[in-house]
């Protein structure tokens, strides 16, 4: 009994700490299985390009200050051109047939573009809004052959990781129709790669960081209207999103720690024995509702 | 001592369950903080929109199956149409002139606009590409004047929130030269709101979940065709983000729990008194870089 008693808050102690390291352990888990269901999520974004992760480390000592952006902008009288019904009515099926002759092309030749053309698509991406007018995009034009070379050897490499170990079984297989993998010689051939880079941030005149609202939105939109620029002069090119290798083209273009790179564009004319698949797109009625 | 000895168990009891809740507080703080520092990242961002936070929830249990998409689609020579390169310069340049004077008009009249112009501008819009052409969006095109209105209301119940509480001095500084605050007319008196859905997942076949890869950029990128479209038919709008409202505008509108809202443009022709306030877009060199 004395033995007992005595070695009582041994085992109490013993008791009480085992709780206490269980009770470590399971948030402990709690919160691995947290960080890790997110990558489940969204596969394919690129980590450097989750603002909502690495971001808010570089945002959080921000003041809540003014941005110091001009508040007297004079606002004048605007005046828009007007066509009549059946003009409007004319243009926009006209405009609808011209972008539906858009497709994804991934053989493209190395036949020269102007580059008055493309300085005319990048101004014409340029005159999209964006969140508080912000202009949160920097367009980055690579004709240098070396420079592209590189960009591919790069893209490669984590492409060939991205489709044998990251993506997935799925998603590899939902690539498979359409016939991509991690070999991509347009990067070499095409006479422009467009790298476009969204801002995630900017910098004022006093030195301060500038919040770019809705960023990643913005530059997504200024691509779109970028798209139709290219399509309307006759170029093309295929939308790719390079995963994981942002951060890589970011430091070999010299683009500052502010930027991440959202989409490469590819652009110029297609090879003579260019193929696509033979996909077709959703009709009107599966992509409008009208209330 | 022998009182001393029989209440040692129970003080090494009371300290070990203190230093339980002390490990248990500290773990639940370092949560919170991890919790709370996300939105003070991308204040911009709703709660609807975030699929990294929501849709990983509903997305774990999606088996890592097929698609079942089709493999097997066939691959036919892609003949694209070539203009001179002095018609490449001229149909870039006219394109450019014609985009450049779209701008942002939150002025909009009531005039009625042909129903088959905004048919072509949504069939434009879905020309654009998207990730494994996924076509993940839903164009929901409001007309019916209750329906706006009530539209109206969430709009601005919630955007007086958001501007008086959610979205901080600096951003509400920021918009101010927009002339912007939480009364939109518009939303009433625009013939057409055209409420724009990303599909953060579909359904196969099968009646399993498909996994829509980089659906907010496809999305956005296919508004920014859709901004295209409407400038080149003679129709205005302003790319509008509301805040907050998303869940509430999905129940009114009846869209399912896989479709979050992204963006809300009001459309129609600019008032007479219209006006804009007097900005200017950065110029080529500030948004190109050439390599």
């Amino acid at each position: 009994m004395a033995l007992f008693s005595s070695l009582t808050p041994v085992f109490i102690a013993i008791i009480c700490v085992l709780i206490g390291v269980i009770l470590k352990k399971t948030n402990g888990e709690k919160e691995k299985r947290e960080t890790k269901s997110k990558p489940l999520s969204r596969p394919w974004v690129d980590e450097d390009l989750k603002d909502g992760t690495d971001h808010h480390l570089e945002e959080e000592d921000v003041d809540e200050e003014w941005q110091g952006l001009d508040e007297n902008v004079a606002h004048v009288p605007f005046f828009a051109e007007r066509y009549s019904e059946g003009e409007m009515i004319k243009r926009s099926q006209m405009f609808y047939e011209l972008l539906n002759k858009r497709r994804s092309v991934r053989f493209l030749s190395d036949e020269p573009v102007p580059r008055e053309v493309i300085d005319n698509v990048i101004r014409t991406a340029g005159t999209s809004p964006s969140g508080a007018h912000t202009e949160p995009w920097t367009f980055v034009v690579v004709q240098d052959p070396y420079l592209k070379h590189k960009i591919r050897e790069i893209v490669e490499e984590e492409e060939e990781i991205n489709y044998k170990k990251r993506m997935g079984d799925r998603w590899v297989n939902d690539l498979k129709r359409l016939r991509t993998n991690w070999i991509k010689e347009y990067l070499d051939t095409a006479p422009y790669l467009i790298l476009i880079f969204k801002q995630v941030y900017g910098w004022l005149p006093n030195g301060k960081k500038k919040t770019h609202y809705y960023n990643e939105i913005s530059v997504s939109i200024a691509c779109g209207i970028l798209l139709a620029a290219l399509q309307n002069a006759g170029l093309y090119t295929v939308t790719s999103t390079p995963l994981n290798c942002g951060p890589q083209l970011r430091v070999l273009l010299q683009r500052p720690a502010n930027e991440k790179l959202l989409l490469l564009l590819p652009v110029g004319y297609p090879k003579k024995e260019a193929t696509v698949p033979a996909l077709t797109r959703k009709p009107l009625e599966d992509i409008m509702v009208v209330m």
